[in-house]
């Protein structure tokens, strides 16, 4: 079965290439917004099933925008993640070369990724922010840039050529995209999940934040991200994004929610899915590695389960 | 209805006292016994319906013959309390003074309990230590004691007086007994209970403490006091008898019992009950205090009631 | 004395006001720089006494270039904090109407800040982000663009008018400035301080960042503010941002943080300065509540100095 | 140099056999006392320098007169502590066979320690309690008594035999015993160290527990035992007595006794002296341990000796 994609587009983005990751083979029919708001608006209006947009980078951080559309406004939840290489290269159009640069964009989080190969190499070079790394492409195609900085899959799409590739600072970075869906059936348990959600505290007395953790940490939950966010209610106000490993189905897992629901002023689950795995983790070890995962969550269970047992036999008076 | 007790003897002990206390005006059919043990064990093998005895002392502390007794064997819960006004009198044959007495005995946490008073009125008499108060009340009948430590009420029992009364150092020392059973229905919620167990720790990592008494904070559940009692197996190795807040019909009370279960190597589960209040507190102001503290549980569980039905909603795929 | 200001420029942005503001009627010496990291190299490089740069905002969050500056690179601390309220006029050239915008500019932060009054007023324009507010004007002025979003304080600079006042969709928006310098005499105790770190994790094991928060929260440390930011290492490595209340030459604050640095692989100390107060707050009863944070500070010390003393008593064998 | 030792006497006791332990091969002047006040009460007027007295028992569990004294009163600390292994004979006159016993006595917790032993060989003989296991050897060699459970080192005392070896239940039954005496000059650091305090709560708020044992869970220092007693002001009001491990001249636990004595209402210091290993664990490794225990006791104080340096660099506005 094919899913309708929507995504942050346009055509050619790191975007793009995540929608096809997840749609792992299939052919998917992707439909480009022009925002993250505008993405999840076409989940929520049913002009398509999941919708697809970056939530954190290993270089910038949280994408922001995400977060605070998926805090607010009606309801979505994650069902997949995965992790996509970010690797940038120089486009231009054929002929050009670097000493013809003046003017060269990409999306604003391009810019400091690459900032010592442009200090090297494009010193003189003005920056010029574009709305997204394929709109700079477009506009280098149409004349109004020099160069962009953009994927080298993005060259083909508008007539360029990679004048240099892996233009990045850094080897490593990686972009972490989400797909969301209206909230219906949960992705059954993987053997490795992770559950999201946002916590808005109760109020700001000292400690107020470990009372929060705490809901993890006593029930044995391992937080993988914790992030805050401004509710708009002035500075020292929040709301705070966590992750957490496991799948809420789990015992462990749907405890620490129920105990940060009764210590939160509100909680908003944002779904339990498959963890992603980078490339070089997802080797040949892989099919042990979720054995293993699964087995410890069943046996994270089994414990909740038989605890569960015992409570309900005193109950009774069985003791 | 009236039960059969087995309480700790012999009669004219304040136990005797407690055991009128939990009857409740009715006469009960009781059953004094030789030790500790032997009071379990009359209930153990169904010779009575409930065991009175005491189990802490407000100068004395902890009775470690009834912690030990309930931590191992047959299992019994605690379904009631009691509190008791611990005050001593000086008991002797008619006609004895002050001057005469040479010998003066009662249970060995007697004398503690009035230690000035001996110091400053009988500084040469020797202290003899008896297997109860009341024992020592006999003994002094039979000659073998000049005075006997032990409740006013005793007198009557063996011919005796009471040649000074109020004899204790502390006006406010307090014994708290309890009544057990065998394992059966609880008693139902008073609006004010405490639940009671025995926690064995898994291992003695750094901090193990603290994972037990967390389960119980992060919680909201308040401890009322933590006994440390040897297991046997070495200097060293401990089990913990735990009294908190709250009955184990609680959700609260329940989940942190399941939390305890799974942090430790064992549970033993002592019962839940109505919390006594001592005299001075229970006055006029008491039934309202009680309301009051029916509708906090009541609170209490609607939390956890509406947390559990959120993660149903958010499990079933609703949000 | 008056110090030479460096500051996210141009003129006319909102970190200029925040410069008039922290210098407090002295006439400063303003260096305007075109990005964080220039502000921040001023200083280093001993150009300006003084960086001044936005930090946090209550609408948008953490400004992340500042976050990540401070965290790496020749260390500076922060020495004063100032809140500007924000609030967005749309700036024309003289004579335009709403119906003649075509394309309206500002920094990437003010369209969010502007949404639904951009929605509602100029559905149709064309959003184009600019360097800053500020040279969004500029390119108004030049023809460039048709309406900029800016502080009215902006339009004189460039010739402009405000044809719309209070276009920011919240009332009370307000963005935190830092005032930075290097490392050198801290400044004093002014009686409602903070103080800024950032920690780095030492290893990933569950609860690690309870670890962290238990450092101040077993103090009785107050946290004002935790933001993640990455290391840059890959997706799940993070440093944490840390403010917290109080001035580190408290006993209280240095123990919490000298726990910290134990607990964490490295801890950098970003400042121990005077807490800024919102324009409500700051009315008549001010001095009184200085007053009475300075008392608790006192106090606080009072009850650390009293600690050590007792300590230093039973080192000495006094007990 | 040799010390005049106090001790919970008669002679022909395990405390002596602690005495003697303690004194490591010296001859030590020995005083015994009638009493466990007694004897801390003769190093309180300085007729003896140390006092030895049973403080816990692995079967028996803490000796609660020993901990209340030193709660109370003039303050004493520890410097020394010991454990013998408790081995019990049955002590006859020469020519009694078992068949001849009606009578058998000893200290009262003597008898619960060879209860199984009395059931099986001595089904008929009735249990007197007397002052101590010497005191009832002392009454069989005076005819009073037909037995005694003791110390077969008793024997010869008194010119008895031992019938019966090692009648006790378990065969690695322990007491602890320690010497204490006034403060003065705290013992060195020995490499492996124990620190003991009684702690006073300041008031009972959830958690008022939790917030105790954090003060060591967060700074690492590892608790071997907690222990509760009343404090004589009614049922639910204890103090609790703490032993941790390390020296108080440590950073670590110098930082957790201040910590301590902040949220406590009062913490009495009862001395950091060597801990004492059993005989089984005493053998050809203990140098090598003691090395090792010495050179992390050495890592833990630099940890904190570097992040004491750091905050003072940092107060001194060096970063």
């Amino acid at each position: 079965m094919s899913y309708r994609y929507a995504y942050l587009g346009p055509r050619g983005t790191f975007t793009e290439t995540a929608v096809r990751e997840l749609a792992q083979g299939a052919e998917p029919e992707a439909l480009p917004c022009g925002s993250i708001q505008a993405t999840l608006d076409a989940v929520r209006s049913g002009r398509a099933e999941l919708g697809v947009v970056p939530i954190e980078s290993s270089v910038e951080g949280a994408v922001t925008a995400t977060l605070d559309e998926l805090a607010i406004g009606t309801e979505l939840v994650i069902c997949a993640e995965v992790l996509i290489p970010v690797e940038f290269a120089l486009l231009t159009r054929p002929g050009t070369s670097l000493g013809d640069i003046r003017r060269v964009g990409g999306h604003p989080v391009a810019q400091p990724q690459c900032r010592n190969w442009l200090a090297a190499n494009l010193p003189h070079a003005r920056w010029l922010p574009a709305a997204s790394n394929s709109d700079a492409a477009r506009q280098v195609a149409e004349g109004g840039l020099d160069a962009a900085l953009a994927g080298a899959f993005a060259a083909d799409l508008y007539g360029l050529v990679p004048l240099a590739a892996a233009v990045h600072d850094r080897d490593d970075a990686v972009t972490r995209f989400v797909a969301v869906r209206l909230p219906g059936e949960l992705p059954g348990r993987s053997g490795a999940d992770k559950t999201s959600v946002v916590a808005f505290l109760m109020d700001d007395h000292p400690g107020a934040l470990m009372d929060i953790l705490g809901q993890f940490a006593f029930r044995g939950v391992n937080l993988t991200r914790i992030e805050s966010r401004p509710t708009g209610d002035g500075i020292g106000r929040y709301r705070f994004f966590i992750d957490c490993e496991g799948h809420v189905a789990q015992a462990r897992v749907g405890e620490a929610l129920m105990g940060l629901r009764r210590v939160c002023s509100a909680v908003r689950f944002l779904g339990s899915y498959p963890q992603a795995v980078t490339a070089a983790a997802d080797g040949a070890g892989t099919a042990a590695a979720d054995a293993q995962a699964d087995r410890q969550q069943d046996k994270s269970d089994a414990e909740y389960i038989e605890a569960a047992d015992w409570l309900a036999r005193i109950r009774s008076g069985q003791v």
